[in-house]
Formats: C-alpha cells, structure tokens, sequence
C-alpha cells in the first residue's frame, strides 16, 4: 500500500500540473485530470457533459481549444505570447489574425495598476470578445504604430466538459464530500494546492484499513463543472452527503480559513469549528457565506443545500497574489500544502469517529469493577478518572463525539480516547 | 386623488381639533370624529356602543356631558373656568352647586406642586365623584372664605360611547391595524398627534395605486373603547391581523420610540426594529411591555394576544408635559408631526414588501444572462453585484423582507430595490 | 404540633450522631437512622437491601462490622485507636491481627502532608484491604520497630444495606425530592450537616396547614444506597418526582452553593437560581455538573435523568477540611445550619407556590372594581399597581411563578402576593 504522500511531494506534483493551460473545458483539463491520476491509488473516473446540455440555470458552453496566441509589436517584438505565460490571453477568447493601431488594441488589453509587474488573470466564458492580459510595466511601454494579433483559437460546438469522480466506500453509504477544481491556468494557489491536497486525502484514506463513511473526490472545473456535477447526482448527493469540503487556496502559509455554509450550522461547519479552534487555534480565520466566493456557492445554493464549507489557507480575494501571475510556485510551498492537508485530515479524523454515544447502564457503572477508577478513596483520588466520568455522564444519546468535546471541555483525542476505552469495556454504544 | 398631507397641514387639524372637550363617551368624541371625517379621503365609520354594555370585565359608563363648570372664589372672581381651559374640570365630574369654605374644597382640587405653572389633568371615569384642577401657582394664592361650586353636568344612563372605524382594502384579506385614541380635553401630543397622524396615513395609502394588505385604521377611546371595539371585533381581528400599532404622542421632536408588544416578537416589533434601526438609529429608544401605558394594554393582553406595539416619538410619562396644560401646541410641531408620520409610514413600506421569498433555480442562476454580472470576469469585477447574490442566497423560503435584512446587512431599500429587480427577471418568486 | 427546630437544636443533633461509627453498610447506619427518628415528627421507614444484591451495574457488599482497631507501638502505645477516632481505621478494613515492621507497616499507613495535623478519611469498600490512618505529624514520630496491628472486623455476605425513606403526603401526587447521606463516620459538614437540615424541613413539612406536593425524604449511603434507592424506585420516582435536592455539606458559614443537574434547567435548577439570586446574590457560587461528586451524579446519570440538583454551602472538596478529621464540631455551626435550612426552605417555599398562571378575563380587568387601582386618575397615581399589572400580564398561561419573577423583575414574595390577592378576586387561575 501506498505511503500519504508528504509536502514535498505534493509540490512536486504542483510543479508539473503549473504549466497545462486549463480552462473550463477542453485539452488542458483531460491532461491534468490524466496526471492526477498518474498519481493516485484509486481509479478517478472521467465525466462527460456534451456542450450545449443544461445545468440547471446554465448552458455548457462550447469546448476551447487554442494553439497559439501572441501580440507582434510595430518594432516586430512578440509579446503576450501563451507559450512564454498562457495568462496573456483572455480565456475563451475567439480566434483572431489582424492588425490594430494601439489605440484599436487597448481596450482589449487588461493590466493592474495597482499591481504593475503582474500579469491578471480574466476569463469572458459567456460572451464572445477576446483579450490579452500583461503587466503594466509592459503595457506603459507600447508605443504608437501597427500591432498584429494572432489568437488561434476555435470553439468547438459539439465538444464535451469534463470532470472528475473517484469513489472510496467505507461501511456505511453516508457520503463525506471533498471537491475541488481544475479549470485555472497557470496558477498555483488558486488552483493546484486543492487538487493536490485532495490526491493525498485519496492516499490517506486508502491507507486506513476500516473506515466508517463513504468518500466521494470530485475534480471539477468552478461554477459550471459544479452545477453539471451536481444536475447529475442531486438525489442522491441530498440523500448520502452528511458533511463536504470545497478546497482551494489552501497551499500557502498563511491562516487556516473556512467560509462557512448559508447558515453555518452543519455537520461540516461544526468538524472544522472544532479542529480550528483545537488545533489552529491562533491562525483561525472565519468568513460567513456572505463572503463566499468558490463552489460553496453551488453547494449551497438554495435548493441544493449540502452541508459544505470551503477550507482554504489564506482566503480567495484575501492575498495580493489571486489571480495573477504572482500566485505562482513560491506562494505554494511543502509547508503550506503539509498544513493544508493536516487542516483536512484532522477534520476527517473526527468526523470518521463522530458517532451519538449511549451510556449502557443505568446511574454511573461501577467503575472501578474495569480498574479505571482507584479502589483507595482517599481525597483528591478520583481527579486523574474526572474527564472520563465527564464524558460518560454526557453519553446520553443526545451528544455526538462535537458536542462531548464542547461539553466537558476536552479536546478530540482526549474524548476519542476514553471513548475507545469506555467501548471495549462495553460501557457505551452508538446507535 | 389627494396629496398626502405634510406636517403644515396636520398641525393646522391639531389646532382645530386642540378646543374640543373631550371624554371617553360624549359630544366631545363626536364632533372630533366628524372634524377627522372632514379631512379624510374615505368614510369612517362612527360605532356606537350603549351605556350600560358589557365589554369583558368593564361596563360601558354613563355618557358624560357637561355644559360649564367654574369656582366663584371670595372676592366674586371666576377661576378653573372650563370655558378658559377644559383640563380645570375633572372628567366625569358628578354636578355640584354649591359652596364651601376653603378647607372644604381643598379635597376637591388637584395640582402639581413639581410643575406649579401646569393645569394637572385628572380623570374619575368609574367613582362617583367632582373636582377641579389648576396650577399650584393660582392654588397658593386662594384665601380664607366661601367659595361657590357650578359643576352643570349630567351623566346619561341611556348614552353611548362611540369610535371611528375605516378600511382600505388591498389584496390580500390580512389587515394592518392602526390604533389611536380621541378620549383626552385639550392636550396635543398626547391625544391629537396620533389621530392626525392616522390620518395622514390614510391619505398615503389611499394613493397607492395597489396594496398588499387591507388597513383598518381605529379612531376609540383609551381602554373602555377600544375593549368594545375588541369584544365587537375579537375573533375578525385574531384571524386577520398580522401587525398593529398604536399611535400616542407621536408628535414632539424627541427620540422615535416603541412600546414593545408582550413578548417583543411581533412581527410589529420587528419591523420598527428593523426601520428604528436603519432609519433612526440615533434617536431609537426601545421600551418593553412593563413599561407599556396605552392600547397596546388591551391588544397584548393575555387572550387578546394581537401583534401590536405603541410607536411615539417621545414616550408617555416620558416628557415633563406629560397629562398637563403644557402639553399643548407648542409641544407638537410641523416637524415633529412630519417625523411621526414618516416613521409609520416606513414600517407600512416595509410590511407592504415583507414577503418570504424564494429562489426559482438550482444552484445560482447564470446572472450574465439576464446583463446582472459583468460578462468579463476581472479580479473585483463581481464586486457590485455581490449584493445581489447575498440577497439571491437566502432567498430559500426561509426568509422575508426583515430577515434578508438582517442575514446580508443591507437597508430595507436596497433589498427591495434588489428583490425587485430578481422578481422581474422571475429568479425569485414569493410563495 | 412541633415547632420547627432551630440551628441550635440542629447543631445539639449533629453532636449526638458525630460519634457514631458509620460506613455505607452496618450498625453504624441503623444507630443513626434510631437518632434521627427519634427527632422526626413522621415514621422514617428503614429500608434493607440483601449483600451481594445487585444495583444497576453495583453488587451490594457484604456488611461490615468493626469492634476495634489500632496499632501497638515498640514502645508499647496504643495508636490509631478507632476508638478515639474513628477516622483512624480505613473504612471496610480487613480483619488484621500481625506485627509488622514499620517498613511492611508504611503502605497501610495513610496521611496528608499538606495538612500534617488532619486525620484523613479513606475507604476501601470494593476491594479486599486494610489501613490506618493518621495525622502526618504523628507518622513522623513513628521510629523503627515492630507494630502490632489489630482489626476486628468482619464482612457479612448475609448482611444488609439499609437507607431511610419518609414521605409527607401533599395534595398532589407529583414529588418533591431530598436526598442525604449517614454514611460518612466522624466528620460534621461533609454528613452530619444534609441529614439535620433534611430533619428541619420534615419539621417545617409537617407544619404546614397545606402542601401542593408530596415530599419524599431519603437518608441513604452514598452511591451504593442511592443506587439501591434508584433501583427499587425509578418508574414511581421518574414519574413522579418534579424537583430534587441533593443535600451535603450544608452546615457551614461559606457561600450558598449549587451544583448543576446536566443540562442545568430542570425545576430544581430554576427554582434554586431564583432563590440565591434574590435571597443569597452575593454569596451564591454555581458549579456546573462537571464539578459534581455527590449523589446528583446517580439521580442526573444519562437514563435516571431525575431533575436534581446538590445544594449546598461550601461544595464538597472546596473547603480544606473536608474529608479529614478538621470536618469537625467548630466547622458546622447553629448559624450555618440554620443558612443552610433556610436555603432549602425558600426553595421548597417557591416551589409550593409555582404553577402556571392564567388571567380569566379578555383584556385588563377593570382592577377599580376590586379596589385594586386608584379610582382618581392622575400623573403617577397608576405607579403603586404596576406590580400587579405587570404581573397580570404575564399571566398567560405560559409562564411558572419563576419565570413570572424574571419577567416582571420582581422579588417571588412580591409576586406571590400579587397573585394571591388575583386569585382571591378571581382574576387569575392555575391550570
């Protein structure tokens, strides 16, 4: 069996994800979808939606597919060239081969002033147009005259969206949701760190030997990837999903954020509230769903109403470096996307041993009859046994494994721990 | 179709009606009404209940008329003439003519030696009873010596108590109750302000081109009144109303204030939280129910249980002039009346639109589609419309107008203006 | 009829039973079950449970009978003589006659260093033992040499458990229950303090003219006896019992405590709250049920889920005496005791007189009609009788006298009166 892939691992595989030019449909996302399962232990099944079907509200649009792109200067100097940074080019742009004065070509360049040596990352999915993207250092420096432009690009009408599933079963058919996407360019926070994290949960679970929920992994491109997914599987999503996690941005060093689901309260927001405050405490960070901005949307969108968070390091929108070029193989790093990984792991770890715990006697058990409580009482003797007549005095079949943390003031392996204790002598049950 | 009337219009109805002796039975009741009924743009209806009638636990007093009433002191003048001023005259006072000597009359007056300059006014609708009031000023300077009594008043076995009714339908059968009371001689913000207000409001809402809710707007008399106008209409009134408010002392400069309902959760309460809170946060001062001293008494009683609060600018017992000769027409101002008016007729605005609403897709809808997202997706460029897809978020038919509100910290008019905008697009429906 | 007993009387009581040699089984137990009903206006019928019965998880143990022990010195001195305190001896001691070394005496020796002149108190009752035990100055003293150790005890498989009961028939079949504990040999608070106060109440029970509830009082051991207690009852009990108190260190000057049921809201919890915040808010002290440790942790175990709470001064393990000889004669005094009953007496006091409240008219009544509010009518003249209106109001049919206490900001005699002189007048009921 395969070892949990450790961080520097994981950057490795950032590093030969980054350069693919990902878009929501197209070659990009089936390359990256066949590296990731180069490396991963269980089969990632690769979906198909055909352009032009329905997602609920949406249409998928036509498949993208682009070979080369780049803007020659009136002194004949390629610049916004794709095969140098494919975030030159507005994703989705059509095809174009034709010359323009500066002033025909500017409105369809895009810079950030406020970020002069990064090239932004844009993308005009839904309606037609076409674009370069470049530093404003680089744009300050275009002179009068003729630019040729060439973008060889088609829109293929009858092309497919893909994305990708992967099973683990466990012994109960309730489902634990991970989901992250694969439609960014050349970026690696806002992008890799999510697909990469979710690949060693993928090696992590398959290296338990039991496990109590069923996993479903989903690589999707945002928004209308999600929205395909989940127009394929509502019913039974609604009916198995017990908990899900949206990742992305989680390979920096930064924070330990979650945005929480429409009101806050599910199973998913109560696991992460926990670890963040037992294990991350001082680095915690909460957004409300008013603050939301990846797939949780769709998770949580009226209707569809899965119990899912998103779990990032530093927050989408919240670093200086999202979507641009600046987000890029420094920002990811072993330690951030070691950290990342652990932040989801624990959160597993708890749920997989979140059970309602019943106590099976009657009044308090004797004990000392299973030598965990001293025969001598004498003052002070019984104080090393109070946190497991704690926990066992809230095992009333009202309390999952969150709740008795909350109550008795323990942290998780603390309550694991006697609680392992307390059903190998019986003492307790689960329903 | 009339203009709504502005705060000019509603202090010149103050002045007019500010002369007539009222009670809680009587002509003073009567000519009051038919003075509102001059102003008003659609019928009230006047109900007469007999004296004698049962309503609940209180028997409907003998009509009380009076025709004039003065003291004759010592040296042949005339004092606590009520054709000077009618507060000099307890209400209800039994006829009386005779004379007395100092001491014997002292019982009989009533004054306020804490504000020596103010005529106090008292009441004795239930107990047998006569006597006079006047400031303490003119009390001090009453000598030794006989005093004549003419009280010429009658008590009429065979009378009626009387109020004013009037409705504007909407829509929806659903009523919003307005409250206000036309029982006290001449004081204005404790007694005019309210039935002008009321008025005002009819004339706003009788030019709205459509209406959600039908208004049933009550012109009674404090307690006994509106107990005969709740024993005549108790079960109409439990099925239909959704909201009431009480209008007292609503038309000062002070703070804008609420008499909260028996609990505070009404959705009365809430909606003059929500426009307390957005519209006149500096100036809010909230009461509870044991602070509670107008109609709201009977419409939360145990039993009658209606969703009601009192709303007032400055609060009853509240202002120094309070149930005095102070109280008059220079306590209640243009601007003061204009304020009041507003600050119900923002609730009405509210409850118009409160509505639970309800998303009409899965997941989010394709915003661009329908020209609500930008087309070009640019770093911040999804900023402006954040707030319509906060608002769009819970719409999951949990949610009305306040809660919206509250859930994405926006006004009431950005919500309505969003939720409008939504509706046209049929994204959102109400149920 | 007797006269309620004082705190002198209860003290004169503790220091009849102090001397008593008691354990959870045995002698000991009867001789103070005669003590008490020889003090007690009504029958408090002993209870016998067979040894080797079985208690929810618990096996009843053999009884234990002790008719001396100590340990003979080189030097010949007689030390550790249960019959000078009883404490000396580990309770449920083997039978013991040998002579040993001091080395091979040290393990049985038992002392405190922290407080070298305090005997603690140990006991052994479910594992096969012997001990002495003894102030930590004079094991210092012991030199080498050989210790004669004598204990003549016995453990009889056909002995007996007994407990107390009493009950005190109300008009009601639902119960009040006390709870308190004779197994503690020589020490005052921690024993002899919740056995004299629980006599006071069946004093005070048996005085009164009427009782809403009936009043079940048990004198048990603790943990095993309630057990038994619990095992013989449960069905009647958890039908029957409403309110519960726990009373055990309670003779004391300190504070006025409670130890928490479960979840902290039962009955008991509430009515307990209201008294030590109107009656004792300066010297209340809460501990939640993690700080529990006396019988609240049988009546509040997950399945007996009693509503039952401990109250007591100074909690058990918070004042340095406790479980050592120092618990003694000084530390429990005729003014705590009588704290101490007054404490529980307020509460069974609030308790007799708590039932939901219901106005039996629509509306306000008209409280004129019973001499209930001022018949004159002026500025202020209402103020006397917002107590009562207040009250009024609330009664709704919702609301327990606790909770009216807390709505109405009011002191529960106040409220009570109130309602006493409704319920005179008919203007309220109870369901």
């Amino acid at each position: 069996m395969n070892q949990t892939i450790n961080g520097e691992t994981l950057h490795s595989i950032v590093r030969e994800l980054f350069p693919i030019f990902r878009s929501i449909t197209g070659e990009g996302v089936r390359q990256t979808l066949a590296v990731l399962q180069k490396h991963c232990p269980v089969p990632i099944y690769v979906r198909s939606v055909r352009s032009g079907s329905q997602a609920f509200d949406w249409t998928v649009p036509a498949e993208w597919r682009v070979r080369e792109a780049w803007i020659k200067t009136p002194s004949g100097e390629k610049i916004a060239d794709i095969s140098v940074n494919n975030l030159h080019l507005v994703n989705y742009s059509q095809p174009v081969h034709q010359t323009f004065t500066l002033q025909e070509l500017q409105p369809h360049l895009h810079s950030l002033p406020d970020q002069p040596d990064a090239i932004p990352y844009v993308t005009s999915y839904y309606k037609s147009s076409w674009g370069f993207c470049l530093t404003q250092q680089q744009r300050d420096t275009l002179i009068d005259g003729d630019y040729e432009v060439y973008i060889d690009s088609e829109h293929l009408a009858d092309g497919e969206l893909n994305y990708g599933e992967c099973y683990i079963a466990g012994r109960s058919e309730q489902e634990i949701l991970i989901s992250t996407y694969i439609c960014h360019p050349s970026m690696a926070n806002n992008e890799l760190s999510g697909p990469v994290i979710a690949l060693a949960l993928i090696h992590w679970l398959s290296e338990q030997t039991t496990l109590h929920y069923s996993y479903r992994i989903v690589f999707t491109t945002e928004t209308i990837g999600t929205l395909c997914f989940l127009q394929d599987n509502l019913q039974q999503l609604k009916q198995k999903v017990v908990a899900g996690f949206v990742l992305s941005c989680i390979g920096d060093e930064g924070h330990y954020s979650i945005v929480h689901s429409r009101y806050g309260h599910t199973l998913a927001d109560r696991v992460a509230n926990l670890v963040l405050e037992q294990n991350f405490a001082e680095q915690q960070q909460h957004y409300s769903f008013l603050e939301r901005g990846s797939d949780e949307r769709q998770y949580c969108a009226p209707g569809i109403d899965l119990p899912v968070v998103t779990l990032c390091r530093t927050k989408f929108g919240k670093f200086s470096q999202y979507h641009t070029s600046l987000d890029d193989l420094s920002l990811v790093t072993e330690q951030g996307l070691q950290g990342g990984f652990s932040y989801v792991k624990n959160c597993l770890e708890v749920l997989e041993k979140n059970r309602v715990y019943r106590a099976t006697c009657l009044g308090e058990p004797q004990l000392g009859k299973y030598n965990l409580y001293p025969s001598l009482s004498l003052k002070g003797s019984s104080r090393p046994t109070r946190a497991m007549t704690n926990v066992l005095a809230y095992c009333d079949g009202q309390n999952d494994l969150l709740t008795l943390c909350q109550l008795t003031q323990l942290t998780y392996p603390e309550v694991q721990d006697i609680l392992q204790t307390l059903r190998q002598h019986h003492l307790v049950t689960t329903d």
